[in-house]
């Protein structure tokens, strides 16, 4: 509870100078102001978060936090328990989406062992492995308050270490079957919204399953009864070990005043119980797609974060960060390297015209 | 004549058999069927014009159109007219945004002069000058028949060469000050929708200068009654040199076979010619970003396209062009290398849920 408490209590707002200066330095590129938009918005914040007009990510990682969910036995999912611990193996072979997404863009992945089912015997898959998967929701809680506070503990520890190593980015990621329905019910019992209204198909369920997925939800919501005002209440009675995770990494991201991009509807419920922890963690995040699952719009429209893609993408894991690394590299140069007005050699007063209005 | 009528006669339906090669190819990765969404549907469609599975982009260009518009003497801008010739020229020294974004994406930038107003002495800007600007559109037509053809040709040819040089895949960009309004004509007068629902402030217009802008385009269209059945007689009457010319890129991409991104507002105007001259052209485009121009998504809608990306950009260039190439150039490697189903060794009987749902 010390690193958890104490990261909460280290973080600070954005720096609004910086966004300032950032915001100057566009304004004197050859180009109508604001007219390259969310490119312009989202180094802004970049600068706001470091404390530097300028930021480079030369070394960029994603962090995929792998678990088991108890309520599988429950049939809320297409795919086999057994994948989560395929695919967490599968990850540093570079045979998942996002470990060749991660090839493409440069970008390292780290994958996390919280809470996988049965033995791993991978040295590339980190062993923080809190329990053999959560316990079934619809029974009782996931994990213990203390599990909860553990995983994103270690959340944090991981991405303290990576900052320390000189990483500039981080991207949050997840394997875990089942886990769009712990991700559904931290949502629900966080924002108090029906489990009908955020609750998708996962990776693919018919509709029939589709129902039964909806009403194990509710069960687990009526069964445990999350405390809205406690986030930690929230992932313990309903989440899991990789939510809880990732809340971790959007908290340290925070601390140490990182950019941290998420990925889809599972990574946004992470940063929303991150954000209700210290409502100043949704100003390090960076939200790279709006994922095909209904309730990722809702959680991103409460913390005030707009996606900056929207591709329809519903695969997790974290392949969605790559993609916005891309966008804020593309977008960090721009601001670099662009042409001003006085490279033009035009007067400033003739200029009025288009850079004013 | 000669060129557009044989290109127009050239351009055939994709190719549904490569399509459905790259589809089996997506359906046998280590994943959710569908589940990397647009990634994989931009990729299909990319098979299905090139007729093969997977495709690089070695060799990427961005062609920028660009020529002035006679009615800027109306205050329908908020740039000075001179802006088209100082950003043509900045072009190939690498100060644009769409230049800086081409570095980025190691894609070349191609920088056509189709009317800029006074004289430029730059070997680098390719010389098709067809008249000193448009005319003034709120008085007569922009250009003669004949003229719009000629521009059409000239975007057919620089694009036809560019193929036959290798090029993978092209871009389009303008720089025309005024060409929103121009563009917002050219929809109007296809689409038969309102001036008021389309048109936007471009690089930035005060209210007041807003309104009359509207007007103009209004007065444009009622003066010259463009026929909405006839794309060339649309573009010599309300459009510009600029759009005729991205026309004739997307119909050369149709005719070659091969992907053009198109960016915002105005070059979906240009598409949007270009499909009505042939209706198979939309199949051969994808388009970038959505504009913050409101016309843009009612192109998009009716050629039936998706952005990739919405980023409220409004700087138009073809600055969209290179974010999409990042996509699509991401999408096609994990095409081509994410790991198999076969990699991880199940049998394909235990998959049968994933995979099937």
């Amino acid at each position: 509870m010390n690193l958890l408490k104490e990261t909460i209590s280290k973080i600070t707002k954005p720096d609004e100078k910086a966004r300032e200066e950032a915001r100057k330095k566009w304004d004197g590129l050859l180009k109508p102001i604001g007219s390259l938009g969310v490119l312009e918005e989202i180094t802004m914040k970049i600068s706001a978060m470091t404390g530097k007009v300028i930021n480079h990510f030369d070394k960029k990682a994603i962090v995929v936090m792998c678990s088991d969910n108890g309520a599988v036995e429950e049939g809320i999912s297409a795919a086999p328990q057994i994948f989560t611990k395929i695919l967490a193996e599968s990850m540093q072979k570079g045979l998942t989406g996002v470990a060749t997404l991660g090839k493409f863009t440069n970008t390292d992945i780290i994958t996390v062992n919280l809470g996988i089912k049965g033995h791993i015997d991978n040295p590339e898959v980190i062993d923080k492995k809190i329990a053999d998967g959560t316990k079934n929701f619809t029974k009782g809680p996931a994990m213990t308050y203390e599990e909860a506070i553990k995983a994103i503990e270690t959340g944090i520890e991981v991405a303290d270490q990576l900052y320390a190593k000189g990483y500039d980015i981080l991207g949050t990621g997840e394997v875990g079957i089942g886990n769009t329905s712990t991700a559904a019910a931290v949502v629900s019992g966080l924002l108090g919204l029906e489990v009908d209204t955020i609750c998708g198909k996962g990776a693919g369920l018919t509709e029939e399953q589709f129902i039964h997925k909806k009403e194990m939800i509710k069960k687990a919501i009526s069964i445990n009864k999350p405390n809205k005002d406690d986030p930690l209440d929230v992932i313990s009675k309903v989440g899991g070990f990789d939510i809880a995770g990732m809340s971790g990494l959007c908290l340290s991201a925070a601390k140490n005043k990182k950019p941290i991009v998420i990925d889809g509807f599972i990574s946004s419920a992470a940063a929303l119980c991150a954000s209700y922890l210290n409502p100043y963690v949704k100003e390090y995040i960076i939200p790279s797609h709006l994922s095909a699952e209904p309730g990722a719009r809702y959680v991103l429209d409460v913390l005030g974060l707009k996606p900056l893609l929207t591709l329809e993408m519903r695969l997790g894991e974290g392949s969605g960060c790559p993609l916005a690394f891309q966008i804020l590299e593309a977008a960090e140069y721009v601001l670099e390297n662009m042409g001003t007005f006085d490279d033009v050699s035009m007067s400033s007063s003739s200029l009025i015209d288009i850079r004013e209005k």
